[in-house]
């Protein structure tokens, strides 16, 4: 699915509109014929507005039929060919396609047992969680009840509606779908940015394991010269940021023993709201640091 | 060998202090022969002074054999049942026994060119290093020349004498071949030291593997009962304590997202100094930390 | 009056014990005389329980005459030859000789509307409080009801004689009166305690006066030969340290401006606690510097 | 003298050039004569670069002439009517307005002084310089030897000049006069900026004595709406920032002792180079603080 302009969109005719957004509720035409008539959107919060109210208003029936429509998460029936495009590449952003044996395991028992209690498919926004956040996210709410799973199941579709929209119609808005990480490294010892300190970022598992996301060097200011995420919700997980402090000091001929007290400084964190700007800089000297949640 | 008083020591027969003293300078009883006419010895140090002034003065064939009664280290050529039951237990300490298969082939090849090089073994004092650092030792005096490795060598067989009568006599002072190794934890949230807070304390390899050494919980002062390490020299090495803070802010109900942004608190130093005292608090809040080489 | 040893007070005569201790309890001998029989009495602290209960228990009448016999504070009426030797002692020791004309009146509107109130002086621990404290307790009594005021007056009185009998009876342990206030310099740009940082100590009266206190300089481990405060309450006030960061970097080399980024770092607290330790340490670089209450 | 552009000076006949630039150099109307044949000028750096050439190749006589011209500062021999519309105000701006009877007499003095040595008025661009910092040059300077003080007598001339230029010519570019002096709050017990906190920004003279230069309140951001100063030098000179913190935890309700620790928390910094951006920023919680020289 390539993009579209919200003009272009207001402008289509009536199929093309609907061809234009069916894949933004998956398998559900009905939702963008209902916002037809509601043409002319003047931003695309009001577009994804009048979509969400038309799943909002409909029946019960057509609601479950929604929910019921959307694929299984990770488990061996769901194939990946068997999935749209979009639901591929959302499963594979939060390392579905990286479980072990025994997460496939836990998956595949979770989501028996969710179906089996509730009758529909486990829904989660994949893209606003890590793997070990699904899992948990899994287990809360299996002990929901079925309203509640009902009305859960909806509000993620809805976000899933909302990054869709967000990917494929350009408009005179951003819909607030957006996370934003950054970082920034002062040298206290000298009194001026860091510059040249390589930065290591890595999702840590809830076994301890470190994957690495990207690896970066800081610039004259002391930052990234891209944030370390931005432009997508920041996937609810643990992070650590590792800076290399003491290659820093030792180029700039500061005194240090051998080895230096301080080599790579490991900085671990976690991100609860994904939509949120989490800044996590860094004050060093050779022999001292903090860190903190800034803006 | 057990301990023995220093007074015993001064008034043993001549016989019985070269003999309890046997084992200080290793296969080399003429150290002790030479110090039975300087006794009495008010204190260790005066005695220690005097063993290595033994070794000092004597004539370059002595110090040479004294050198080459020492065992190589990791090869295989030195099974511990060969070794003197203190070599045992010090090269223990260095995690000598716990080399993987390339580490006991790099020793291997060290010494063997270190070996062919000096034509001695490379003596070092294994408890003032974790296995990284001598693998780095054995590196760069390799580059040394033959007059510096004998000297070096010689330092080195004091330093481990040192610490063998630091274990195996007992007198009114104390040698200066301990460090510390300390950490207090401040909740500078509520202002208060944060007690109930796990430490987890890992020696950390070059390649970023991690050893549990210990496992402790802050006491009421924020502190931990007993020092990290102590009574001994701090290994040079690569350190890492991992503090539980997200939990101990959840036993304090203090309010936090889920998952809380701190959860584990990772610091990582090095040691450079094995008889210095290394205090490393950290002072945390559900949103920052900070850390620093204390006194 | 000088000091005693509670062996003595166990050991003395009836009249000899209530003549030791006629000034705890000012102008009510009759709180020692019901204590007599309780001796021997192994500790301060239970010397000091027996006191209090005997005010305790005693009947309406004879309390409202204790309360009654203490003087006013601060008033014309008071001059200093009608007070007890320790009440002249107290009364200067938070700043009540000091106060300026506005300060003079404010205190005596409030000593008189305070006794037309309820007919008693107004009674505090003035050791515990700062000059600016005292007139906001004033203000706070000055609302209570008549029943909480009587009960405030002789909690206050229990704390007077807990501060007298630490003063003038030697006991096998200290009653828990005093607090402690200590202050410690890291030196984080070169890794190490600070010695040699000048530090002036105020206090800070609520028009943002500065009165020093004491002028000290750190030792070798970065702290003070002696506490700022100790063997006192620390009046409830607010405090300044200043630290000459400036200074003591130019005397190590460090590289600095002209002038120095930090000079004078000036640390401003407030104590509410008089019996607590406050321990309020600077970590400082040349260009960054924290602070926190410690333990 | 009113703005005017560069477009305008580039196309203006020669007269209205130099008249238009004949308050830049004071005195000196050939400085800009020099010029008029070397426009257009692409921008306002080419402009100075030019004027300031005009100065260097002048001859020996010109260029004592030119330093010969200015004002003495602050003696009496300058009354106000007698200095051009510019020099009143940057003399102004320098606290040479606000001497008090000890300091008028140690500038006469060193006024005096300086223009017996080199028979020249004392010339610096005051607009740089807090009142401390003019007195620290004024003394330093008068160590300097004729040539070395004909050399800075022209620099300060210059750095004059380019601040005029900035006042008075609109370009395409803006010449490198001006630093920035900002601040942030972060509240690190809540985690987020913190808002509202009161700031109150104080000039510190060399004896210690506060002058309030302004009064701000922090944004949503945790940073004040304005720059605390921008768009001109910084002063070299000592600066306080008092931040209303206990207030602000106050109005958060978080729980607080009486008084708390924290009331008013003073930052005190000195500027030493004014054309820099100096970022200071304090990250609090109720029982602690930081802050360093950010960027």
């Amino acid at each position: 699915m390539s993009t579209i302009s919200l003009d272009e969109l207001n402008a289509a005719d009536e199929h093309g509109f609907v061809s234009a957004l069916s894949n933004i509720y998956e398998h559900a035409p009905w939702v963008a014929e209902n916002a037809v008539r509601k043409r002319p959107f003047p931003t695309l919060a009001a577009l994804a507005d009048t979509l969400q109210q038309s799943v909002t208003r409909a029946s019960g029936e057509r609601q479950h039929a929604l929910i019921a429509g959307h694929p299984d998460l990770a488990s061996k029936a769901v194939r990946l060919d068997t999935l749209t495009l979009d639901s591929q590449a959302e499963q594979t952003s939060a390392g579905l396609d990286r479980l072990n044996a025994e997460e496939f395991e836990r998956f595949h028992r979770l989501n028996k047992a969710y179906r089996e209690k509730f009758g529909i498919p486990f829904i989660v926004c994949v893209r606003r969680h890590g793997k070990d956040s699904i899992l948990r996210e899994f287990e809360r709410r299996l002990r929901n009840d079925a309203k509640a799973e009902q009305e859960t199941a909806l509000r993620e579709i809805s976000r899933i509606a909302a990054l869709r929209l967000d990917q494929h119609v350009r408009g005179p808005d951003r819909l607030k779908v957006h996370g934003r990480l950054s970082t920034h490294v002062l040298d206290t010892y000298h009194g001026h940015p860091a510059a040249g300190v390589v930065i290591e970022f890595f999702e840590i598992g809830a076994s301890g394991d470190a994957r690495l996301l990207s690896r970066t060097t800081t610039n004259a200011d002391g930052r990234t010269d891209r944030p370390l995420m931005a432009e997508q919700p920041i996937p609810i997980s643990q992070y650590e940021l590792r800076f290399g402090v003491g290659d820093y000091f030792v180029r700039q001929r500061t005194p240090l023993p051998d080895p230096p007290f301080l080599g790579v400084v490991p900085i671990r964190f976690a991100v609860a709201e994904p939509e949120a700007h989490y800044h996590v800089p860094l004050l060093a000297t050779p022999w001292s640091y903090s860190t903190y949640r800034g803006s």
